[in-house]
Parts: C-alpha cells; sequence; structure tokens
C-alpha cells in the first residue's frame, strides 16, 4: 500500500531496530511448520474449587511476553531464533466439563502429534488442566516424569467434588499415567494441606520436599536431586509450575496465596536448571488469575519462567 | 457470663438502641419456625459465558443488609417486625453442572414447600440460576408469569453452550414451564442481544420492553401494565432482576456493563411497583459479581432491591 | 533570583496566563486581612460510627480546587476577584475527643471573630464537626437556621455512644443552640434512619423533606420553600452538607453509601439556590472521606459545592 | 489443518451462532477494499497540560466493541453488514511532536482519500489530534462543520505552551481550516473555562451551549438546531466527542473529569441525532484515559458512541 | 431437618473430607469450656497518630484463618485437635477512649482469668492495645517478659498526644507495669525513630535490636539470645508484634510502611522459635489496615503468625 | 496572631516534640543559603518509549520524605542538621522537548552553581534526564564517573525515536560528556536488552554487571570494586539510580517491572556504600511512576535511597 505511516493489521508499538522481544517470535501455527517451542493455551478454571479466573491467564502471560526481550547478558546469548509456534487456546466449553477435559487432552495430543517442535508450554488454567495435559505427553512419550513446583500436594480424593483444581495427580496415579514414584514435588508448604495427602504421597512414593527442605538444603541442590534420579528411569520429563508455589509478595495473583514460600528467583533458577535436561519435553504454568494481580506480577513472572525453559 | 462486655459470637459492631438494621431481622430457618420472607442463596455462576464470580454475591447483598434500616420515612413505617428466614446457601457442586442444577431447584422446591414465608428472595449467581428457581415456583404455584428487568433477552439457543446464563428463559419456555406470553421483559437494550432472539421473544409471544420504550412511556406505567396483563391471568408473579439492567453508572460490578440502562431510582420504583401485587411470590437477583465492583455499590443496590420488594 | 527557570518554593505547574484556577484566589490568612469567603479545615473523624478516614477531606478538596478555574459561562462571570483566605486547619488531639471539639468551636469562633470575610465554609471531618461549628455560629450570629443536605437525620441519642457523627442536630437542639423548628432536612432516604429519630424530628419541629418529596415537588421548589420560612425568622443561615445526601454513583467517597440520593446536578442547583440569600454566613461540607473514593469524584463534586457557595 | 478443536490465530472465545459482535465487522484495511466506516487510531496524548495515557484508548475501545452486538432491538434492525475497515493506528514519534502531528494528518488525508468509506472515526489520543484530523478532512470535503462536545472551549492560546490539548480549535480557527461560525460547542460547563476564551468564541462567532442551555432547551432541541444551521452553509460535518463532556459519574477514566456534565443517555441521543445527517463524514472520540478508568467504563460508552454514529 | 442440601446457618463453602482449616477449630467460648488457645479482638484504632482503620483487623485475621489448613508437612503433624476459644471482639465506645481502653484491659483480663486455655492472641487494633493488654497479664501473671517485633521503639512520651499508638511501652514502663530490662524490641529500622527514644530505651534497659543486628547475627541468633536471658527472670512472656516490622513488599497492608525491614520468613521462624518457650502465654498481632492491603496479604501472614504460635 | 490553635499556612500534622521528619529539613532554596544537600525535581516523562507518568514522581517521593526521621539507630546517629535546600521543579513546556532538555541542563548548571551544597539529588522524570543532568555535573565538575543501577544497559541508537528514556547514556558517550569507560551499571538483567547494546558497552568499555554478577560476588563487593576503580580516575561521581533495577515485588510502581531483580536491601546498603566516597557529588532517582504504584511503595524506597545518599 501507499500509506507513508499507516499499517493496518501491523502493531504500531514502538520499534528498536536492534531489540527483537519475545513475542516477535512467535507465529501462529501452520500445517507443516517446525518450530522450537509449541505453545498452546488451556483456558479453564471452571473446576477450582475456590472461585478463579486464572482462564484469563493464557492471553495475560502472552502479552507479557511482549514486555521482555530475546537477549540474555549473562550468556552473552541472542534467542531470537528460537521459534515459538502458537497453537491458540483450546476452546472450552460453556457449561460441559467432561466435553472440556476431553478438548483439552485432544488438543495437546494434536498438537504434539504434529513433531513441529522439540518442546511444549502449557499455559492454564488451574492446575486441574495437568491431568489431560500430562496425559497426552504420556501417551505419546512413555513412562513420564513429573517435577511439580507447588505448594500444594494436588492429590485430593475425587469422591468429594469430581476432578478439581485440586485432584489432578491423583488422577493421574490412580489412572495409570504416572507412577507416585515419579512424581517430585517441590515447595509444598505448611498449612496448606491435608495429614491424608501427604500421606498418601508417601504410600505412593512421591517424593514431597517442603519449604524447610530447601531453606535446609537449597533449591539447586533439591533440583539437581530430582533431575538425577528422574533421567535414569523416564522417557519424558514434564515440568508443572503452580505459580503458588512462590511467596504471595513474588506472586500476588495466585488464587491461593500465602507467605513462606519460594522467591522469584528460586523459581526462576530452579525451572532454568530442570529444563537444562534433554528429556524434559513439555511445562505447564497454572493458577495465574489476571483478576487478582497487581500489574500483572505474576503473569510477567510466568512469562519469565518460559525463558528459562526455552532459553538453555 | 459474668463478662463485662465480652460477647462471644455476638456481634459488638455499635448498637444505637432505637435503630434496627435489616440483618438484625433475618434468623437462620429451623424447622417449623414461620417468618414473612423466606432467603436463599444459590450461589453459582460456573455456567456464564464470560467469567464471572457472581457466585460470591449471596454473602455480599448479605452483608450490605447490615448497612441499612428497617424505617421508611417517606411511608413512616418500620418493618422491624417483617422477618426474614435464611435457609442458607445451596452447596454447588465444585465440577457437576447437572448436579448442581438439581440440587438448586430441589433445594428452592424444599423451600418453598415449608410455607414459612407469604414470600421468597433467590439469590444468584449468575442468571442460569433462574430456570431451577422458577421451574420449582411453577411446580408449586401453578401458572406463573415472569417479569425480568435485564437488558438481554437470555434466550439463546443451547446447542451451542448448554444451559449458559443466556438461556434461561428459553430452557424455561422449551421445557414447558413458562408460557412466552407469560413472561415480560423490562430495560432490553440496543447492541447487547441478537436478531434472532428477538425474534425469537416474538414468536413466543414474550413481551419486550426496551430502553426506548422506557424513555417514551416512563417505567411506571410499563410496570402498570405489565402487572395488569399478567394478574388476570396466571397464578403467581416471580420477578428476575438481573442488575446488569441497570446502567454502568449505577452497577458497576455486572459481569456484562454498558451505558444507557436504567437508573437506580428506576429500577428501585418499578419492582416496589410489582412486589405491591399479592400474586407475587418470589424474586431472583442475578448477575452482580462483587469481584467486579467497587464499594459494594451493585451489592448495596440488590439490597434495596429487597427492601423494595419486601417493605411493601 | 537570576535562574532562568527554577522558582523554588513556587508552582511550576503549566499555567495559562488567561486562566484562574480557583487554588489561586486562595491565600494563608493573615492577622488584618480582609477577603471574600474564609475557609478552614475541621479534620476530624474519629466520632464516626463506622471506621472513617474523613479526616482526610480537608486536603482533598483544597487539592481539587486547583482542577478548576474562577469563569462562569453561564452567567459570563469572572470570579476571581473573590479572595478566599485560608485559615488551615484545626490541630486535633491524636486521643482526646473533648479537647478537639473545643478547639473545633474555639478556632471557627475566632475565625468569624476575625471578621475578615462576608462568608466561611467549613471542610470536615464527619458530621460531628457541625456541632462545634454551629455552635460558634450562634454565639456570633444569633438565632440561628440550619439547612442540612443528608440521607440521614442524625438526630441519635447520645447515651449509646457519645457525640458520634449521628448526633449533631440533636446535640444542638438539646444544647439550646438551634431550635428544632430552624432546622431544614433535605434528601433524607429510606431505609436510612430510625423511626424514633423520624419522632424526634417531628416532635421537635424539625422539617425533614424525604427524597420522595423531592421526587414529587422538585429540589427546586423544596429549596425555595426552606429558604421562604427561613428568612423570616432567624439572624443567620447555616448550609450543611453531608455528601451523602448525594446517591452512591456520584458521591462514592462517603462513608455511608447507597442507592436513591440526590444526583449531583440536584445537590449543586440547590446549594446554589439557598446560598443567594443573603443571611447564609456559612457553609460545612462533611462526611467525604477521599481514602475510600474514586479518582476524589467525591472531592471534585465538594470542590463544585464550594463554588455554587461562594460565586452567587 | 486436522485439528478436532484448536484453531491457531483465531479468537476462541464462546460463539452463539445467531450473535454478531461488532468487532466481527472490522476488517484490518487492505487496498481496493470498500466497507462502510473507516477506523483509525490516533493513540497521541504527549501535547497533553496534564498527564494523560490517553494514548491507550484506541486499544481499549476497540476491545470495547467485542462487548457488544450489532443488532437494535429499538429498531428491530441488525447492522451486521455494516462493514468497518481499520486503518490501524498511526504510529508515533516517541519525542518529536511536529513529525507526530505530520504523520497524523497525512495518514488521516490518506485514509479518507482512500474513499473507501462513507464515514470515518478516528480513536484519539488527547483532544489535541482533532487539529491535524480536521485539517484533512477540510482538504477532502472543503468548508467543514464541527460539532464538539466538551466541557471546556480548547481555544486556547498557543503561545503558553504549543498545540496542546487545550488548543486545537483555536489554531484551526487560526489556520483558516475552520470559521468560527461553523464550530458548534455542546456541553460547556461552568468553572472549566476562562473568561479569555469565552470571550474568543463569540468574537469568532463560535457556537457554544452550556450546560444551563441543555438544561433549559433539552439536548434533541439543541442538536436539532445545530445540525439545522450547519447543513445549509457547509460542505462537511465532522462530529467532535471529547468524553469529557459526559458527567463524571458516567465517564469517570477522563482526564480532566468533573460533576454536573451531560448524562451518558444525552450523549447518545445527541451524537445519534446528528449522525443522521448526510453531510457527517468523520468523527472523533478523544480523551478517554484508559489507565485512570474503572472497568472501561468510558471505553464502553465510547463504543457506544460510535454505535450510535455508525448505525442510523 | 429433611432438606436434602440446604444447611441454613451453616457454611457450604466446599469441604474435603480430609482437609481441616484452622478456622472449624474455632469456637465461641461458653462459660466452663476449655481449649487450647483463647482469641480475642481489640477492634480499636482511634489513638492511633495517622489515620488507620486497624480496627477492621480483626475480622479479616479470622477470615484468613479459613484459607489454611492445620497440618504441617515440615513436622508431619496435624494441629486440628489444638482448640481455639474465641472470646469474640471487645465492644468499643465510639468515642470514648478512656472508656475503651478500661473495656479492653478488663476484658483482657477477664478472659485470662477463666483460665480456660494455655494460652492468647489478642488481634489489634493499633499498638495502643498493647498497654491495657500487657497490664491485664502482668496482673494475671507477675513479672512480665516482652518480646517485641517492631520498625519502632513505641516509647514517645504522652504528653504530645496522651495515648497515641506510639506509647504503649513508654506508658507499660512508667505505669511500672514492665521493666526497661525486660523490653526486647526487634526489627528497629533507621529512620522510623527519634534519637530522644532510643535514648529512652537504652536509659531504661530496653533492648533494642536493629537490622543491621539483624543482617550481621541473624535473626535465628538473636531470637535464641532473648529468650534465654527472659527465661531466666520473668514469671511469663508476652509477644508483641507490630507487623510493620516486616518489609513493605511483604505486609503492604500496614499504616507505617516502609522498606528495609524483615522478610515474612523472617518474622515467621523467630516468632516460632520464641513460642516454643513455655514461659510464652501471649501474643498480640498488631497495626493491620486491611483498607489499605492488597489481597488481604497482611491479614494472611498475621494468620501464619497465630499457627507459628499455636502450632509448636 | 492570637488563635489558640489555628496556625493559617502551617502543617497541622501531629508533631512529636523529639521526632524530626526529614521534610522539616527541606527549605525552599532563596538566594545566598548554604545547606548540606540540593535538590531539584525533573518531572519529566515525555520521551519515555512506554507510556509513564514518572513526571508524577518528584512530588511524590518529597511527600514520602515527611513518612521518615532524621535518626538512625544503627549508628546512634541524629542527622536533623543535614539540611535541604529545594530548588523546586523545573517547569517543563507542555509540547517542545528540545525546549524542556535545555530548561532541564541549564536548571541543573545554575543549581550547582550556586555551590550552595556538597551534593545534590535530581529526582526524575523517566531516565531521560540523565542526559541533561549528567552534561550539567560534567561542565561544572569535569571528568565524570556515573553508577547506574538499573535493569537496563540505556544505550540505545537515537535514530529510532530520539532522545528516548532508553538513550540517556549513549547520548553522554557519543556527545563526549561521558567515557564509556567511566560508566559502571549494576543489575542488568536478561531479557531486559539487546545484544546490540550489551556489544556497544563492551565496546566502548562500559563495565556492565548482571544480575548473575550479583549472585556471584554480591553487591557489596561489586559496590566497593566499582568505587576503587572510580576513584583514581575522575573528577566527581554521580549515582543514577534506576527504580527498574529493583524486583517488581520491592519496587512495584516502575514503567518496565519484571522478577529477578535487586531486593530493597541490596539497593539501598549499595547506594550507602559508593555514597560514602567523597567524590560523589550528585545522585539521580529516575522511572518511579506514582500512578502504577501500590501505596507508594516506589516512591518510599526512592525515600530510603535518599536517605542512603544523605546521611552517610
Amino acid at each position: 500500500m501507499s500509506f507513508q505511516y499507516l499499517k493496518p493489521n501491523k502493531s504500531t508499538k514502538f520499534k528498536d531496530r536492534h531489540t527483537t522481544k519475545v513475542d516477535e517470535c512467535v507465529s501462529p501455527y501452520e500445517e507443516g511448520m517446525q518450530g522450537d517451542v509449541g505453545l498452546v493455551g488451556l483456558p479453564f478454571s471452571k473446576t477450582s474449587i475456590s472461585a478463579s479466573l486464572a482462564s484469563e491467564a493464557p492471553a495475560a502471560i502472552r502479552k507479557a511476553l511482549g514486555s521482555y526481550s530475546t537477549y540474555s547478558g549473562e550468556r552473552d546469548k541472542d534467542y531470537q531464533n528460537v521459534s515459538i509456534l502458537d497453537f491458540g487456546d483450546v476452546p472450552v466449553h460453556p457449561t460441559d466439563t467432561s466435553e472440556t477435559l476431553e478438548r483439552l487432552k485432544t488438543s495437546v495430543k494434536e498438537m504434539i502429534d504434529t513433531e513441529a517442535c522439540e518442546r511444549y508450554i502449557m499455559l492454564g488454567g488451574d492446575h486441574g488442566v495437568s491431568f489431560p495435559s500430562i496425559s497426552a505427553f504420556q501417551e505419546k512419550f512413555g513412562r513420564i516424569g513429573v517435577i511439580q513446583w507447588d505448594a500444594h500436594h494436588d492429590l485430593r480424593n475425587i469422591d468429594d467434588g469430581g476432578r478439581t483444581n485440586g485432584t489432578p495427580f491423583r488422577s493421574l496415579i490412580e489412572a495409570g499415567v504416572l507412577k507416585g514414584e515419579d512424581l517430585f514435588q517441590v515447595g509444598i508448604r505448611d498449612f496448606s494441606n491435608a495429614k491424608a495427602y501427604a500421606d498418601y504421597a508417601t504410600n505412593h512414593g512421591v517424593h514431597a520436599y517442603t519449604m524447610a527442605d530447601i531453606d535446609d538444603h537449597g533449591i539447586h541442590f533439591i533440583t539437581d536431586q530430582v533431575i538425577q534420579i528422574l533421567e535414569n528411569k523416564v522417557d519424558c520429563i514434564y515440568l508443572s509450575v503452580d505459580m503458588d508455589a512462590v511467596d504471595q509478595a513474588f506472586a500476588p495473583g495466585c488464587p491461593a496465596i500465602g507467605p513462606g514460600g519460594l522467591t522469584a528467583r528460586e523459581l526462576l533458577s530452579s525451572v532454568a536448571k530442570a529444563a537444562k535436561n534433554p528429556l524434559v519435553k513439555g511445562m505447564d504454568i497454572v493458577e495465574v488469575d489476571p483478576s487478582k494481580d497487581f500489574r500483572d506480577i505474576t503473569s510477567r513472572l510466568a512469562a519469565h519462567v518460559m525463558f528459562r525453559f526455552m532459553y538453555n
């Protein structure tokens, strides 16, 4: 077109010629494309026990990508060539939960079946979306190990409310998708769980690291240990990042906030360390509720979790 | 007890001996009690098309009752003897919508079957709760007329998403619970509906009054007319107050806000006029989302809607 | 000084040479000065029944003066020559209420005893400050008539909590400062008062106009009537503007908000009409809590109440 | 693609098959397209006298289009076939104001030179953008009449700060683009202007209608009168809607808010009436600052101003 | 009752059968009851120097208890059998400060005189409530040692404003209730105190640990040291937790916030360590103003302070 | 005057006779005055790339001074005799950026030319103000060394947008005002910069310390190192504190926030250490946007940065 300045349908945000913002590396997936990281939104939080609009997180986190660039000065490396293929959001059904869970699993499976990318990021939603997502990964990749950053076990019984956001890992274990011994929980917090579920963890061989463990041994030591154990027995590793593992001062937008959690730096370096392992194929980020957040602080932190996962 | 000041389990809010706050007239229902107005919470908004925490409204509206007194100076009448029996909130199921709809209907039916009160107030929740609630009233009282204050027809098709908060009146008509001709919609707003649903209304004899109708004829004239038609053909009248009938300046806490709606005074006087009719047995107040509100302005207005209904 | 641009201790806000902002007409009072309107802050709200930071209102309202100019296009008149003498805020005692009430009365009295101005504006604080303020005016000017815009009678008994913000007019009547028949209450709202106090008003000859009266007769008619009665029997008229007379949509920052009150335009035109009477010597504006407000909407409205009072 | 649910790059917002949201009628302009309404963003507010982020309004108003549908029940007419061509936002220069003003004018001119549409909507930005925008329209269409809804004259002198958002109409008159007698200002408010600029208006034949005029004659009468005068002498009419013409209760997100302005209904019906005239070719909407708004109330009202302009 | 789902007057919050929320362990005290921890609200903040609604904290902190469970995974111990007896809130007098202080002391004394519990928690209010509360404990238990987490000395003179929230510990020392040498202040911050009061502390043997001390020696070392000294000379230890000891990032809802304070983890572990000592009989938590907080972050932290005190 | 309590034009904030608030040490500069620290506001942020109201920071930071006292308990030293001379705010031009930059430089130069103080503090504004400010210092004091706390290099090219807030240090280097080797950047963060600018830094000898460097060596070590190098080669040291060097949890009010930055304590102790060096003559504090902040947390932190600079 012959306009001097107008570019309909193009962003007119200020562009510095030397800076690549992360969102500039995102393209909508089209059939046959190959890229580095696949991205899909699972905007579903109607299974949350308490009222949650975590369904709005995929949009908020994607938007946060535009505030940061692809360059790491610490490693003097520009990741502008890491291409992100965006598979969009899975459409949820307004009233039929089973239908939605089916759509989530099918869609994650179809995405990874494209084999378009090395790795995939799933943006929840509440933690309930990890059940269909991890199920899809297990079908594709075989025996799966999971590292879960979380204040909570998420091993609740299903009789009291169905597949809520408190149940995904129990559902996975009971469905035979995930062995208890292949599940590592990091950041479990006092006064945020029930004894019955801690016992369930123990009885099923789940490895749970509390905040006291982290205070005593350091997040780096624990992360190393987890990876070391996992890499020898599973076919693929899946990271599940419940942002409420982080202290309420650093992640004020989670539905279930509280004091005494990880700092932002602890989470970021732990995810970075885990993501270095080549068995890692997927990561979900859940329990960010933008409607409760302040200045998208929690979504911005989630974006940095993505960077540590993608840029390794 | 022999404490001079402490009264465990009693409110210690400042009490003026001559003032009765509305919440002082509320008692939890116990078997065999008789009262004037039954109150029940239907804290369910997971069927909302857009993200909604209208589930938090019953608590917010009940709390607002404590900010106002029972005395009307305009009529020089104190309604402190109007007793309100609170049947509590219907427990919703975290993940099973059908189960919840069944619980809502059963509970409203059981409440009115107690015959403890002359009239009942149902606090939503989103507008989806009117389907089970009105169904229960119809079973109890026979042919039912409904006056619906609303910016929207809420006559959407069910194929596109099940029983969302956009469908209750269509569901009622198609279930044979409510005749189209017995439904009166007041406050229908431009650019907030689809032609297909306006046509559906026309084809099924639904009476829809737009904001232009109200501008032309006045809310009083329209309310009178509605009541006059209804009182001759139905056994019972049910008021369904979707707070988004009100302009966003006066009800900023509704999920679907917009300009050009009713003023607070228009809604209050219209409800008051309708509520004078002895056929009126029930009223629901829906689509208040306290998490989106400012200083509970919308819940306070909802409380006044209750006063106009109860104190006639 | 020889700086080109710097002017230490001067505002560097943008100045249009032809525009006079109202705050430019305010000078701190110095002994011997003469002006048009005296202004004093009564930043006290510790006597409020419910938690209130109305003590912060004098600062917020003064600041709002800087957003508006002195020119009325409707009358094509510039009031830039109306000088406002600011007597500052009365220092309150952090813990001794009686001491503070004494300071308030003494200070208002000393201010009007300067005879520096024709008229005075007192910025509350909660409505409790009207007791000392009106007492001071009565001592100075003799028999006093009061027009009170308010949703509430403020005629509560004193036994239940001392001189709270619910009691000022009862205190004044019982102290013999104000005759019941000389008190006119405009905007009294349903479900905001107790029958005992409406009866007290009736028994003491207080004239109370409800919102229904205003709907029926119009605010102009009522204001005219009030002035007409008052001007024949009192020595001086005092306006007491409790901002909660205004609907919560137009004055969201009052501690005791609710629907169904005056519009902003109704309050402004009523105050303007009353203020035209030469017997009017003082006005207080109370019950603005800036900490609860949105964008100082209520303080801005209060500033306009001042304009209607000063620019007549 | 063979995905069952995923549609990369497509919205997965819930879609009711019978409802057309306004944003579904918007397409990015491509060369050669024909449509009904052209839309362009002028996201510039660095010339504002007081700090303003009105630059964020085009995005917020476009987003608000997605909350409303194309159907008017009052006229039983669906406007789903009114196509909106979006020319994008004019890229602003971060530091060079003259350059930006040049880009704005050039871009508006280039847009209307496409002759792709009957009418055009310009989304500011502060009111400063009306200077380049109206200049472009005048070049294209000849003698231009302007109806300006505004609390302020916007006729300030340029010596005190250059082409700020207080100066556009003076700049236009002095540049010979607009005759004073062809400018109609509706909603001019007391204590919001300077005498010098009211005098300038008078001396240059500008027609200014104050809020008192509107109270006395009604917004409909005034709008009719304006149109009647204008249609006989100009080649084209341009509507300039400064949202601060509206009362702060209805448009809380304008930088310069205050009480005593138009209601939302008054503005909407006035714009609708004016927009019926076939000489009307363009409209700008300015002075919406989303960062100061509550729940995008002001952007939603702006969206409805668009509907009244487009759907006639 | 024969309702299927309704349980009037019972919470219908989702209940997982294996999880005990802390609020489920709270019962209103009735005569003769025995429990583990007594709880009383002291909702008084009218003596605050700066405007404060800390009076609203008891309600906010009690509500926060419902967000957390009784189980500590770090110790694998469920504290569901620790019973909390709630003595309610002390009713404050709206205007009479001395009367309120008397009520506070009497009520705390009467509570501990029931000997119903081993330990008691007092929820302020501002720090002024520690004067009556500690006085009551001293009367009951004899020589009292106090550990005060606080950014401020709270040793101000009383002549400048009476018993404000800046004076409690001076009042206690001067009343002979508390010896200076038995008072330990932890977290004293730079630029938050006056030299005169630091000198007063020194002269009266008060032990003050600054943030630099904590940086140098660690919070654990300091807490141990304090306890060691205290346990040998007093009859009872009282913990006084002014939440503004914590950095503004972790406790944003205190009236007097600032940077450079304790982290949440530091406070929690310090309180936990101190609370292990059997001489500890009481704890107050003060200076939480919920009206200034974000998402009740400060009240949530206060709840965790309670857990560390109760669950030892 | 003979008023008992009123003190027109004086603050009536509560005053404790023994406490000196920092704002009590501030006097507007008058010709010939001598003091310790000069203070000037540079309220300009129109050159920000993203929308910013950092122009409001000087007012917010000055106000924060009133919340803190002059006494350091850690050093047992009262700094009440450190006098602060306030030169006011440089008036900015509403539309002419070059004019404003000229005014900023001239005014800073004129201020330091008074030689009224040992040291000066400049309160931005966005980081663009460091260009004129440092230029003025260099003219006055000769070869200048700069320590810049910042997440960003601020070495962008000028062709893409002129002298934005991303360019000041490049502008300084290219103007020959500052040698690359004399610039030390502390807190440079990953994913917040472009490789081209990191390369520019390297190529021009700029010393950049990333967050990884700080994690590895500690902020104290790095600060010491910087000072050691600088003090041997420059005539004067200038501190430039971009508050976004701090993690978003501790400085939520910066325009460009993100996780993984300095803690508040790290920034404060680093500035304190640097400020001890007698070559340090000036400091600017930039990129605080009060309109985006929560409870002025970021302005309060900025005030403490001032204390660490002034009270050494």
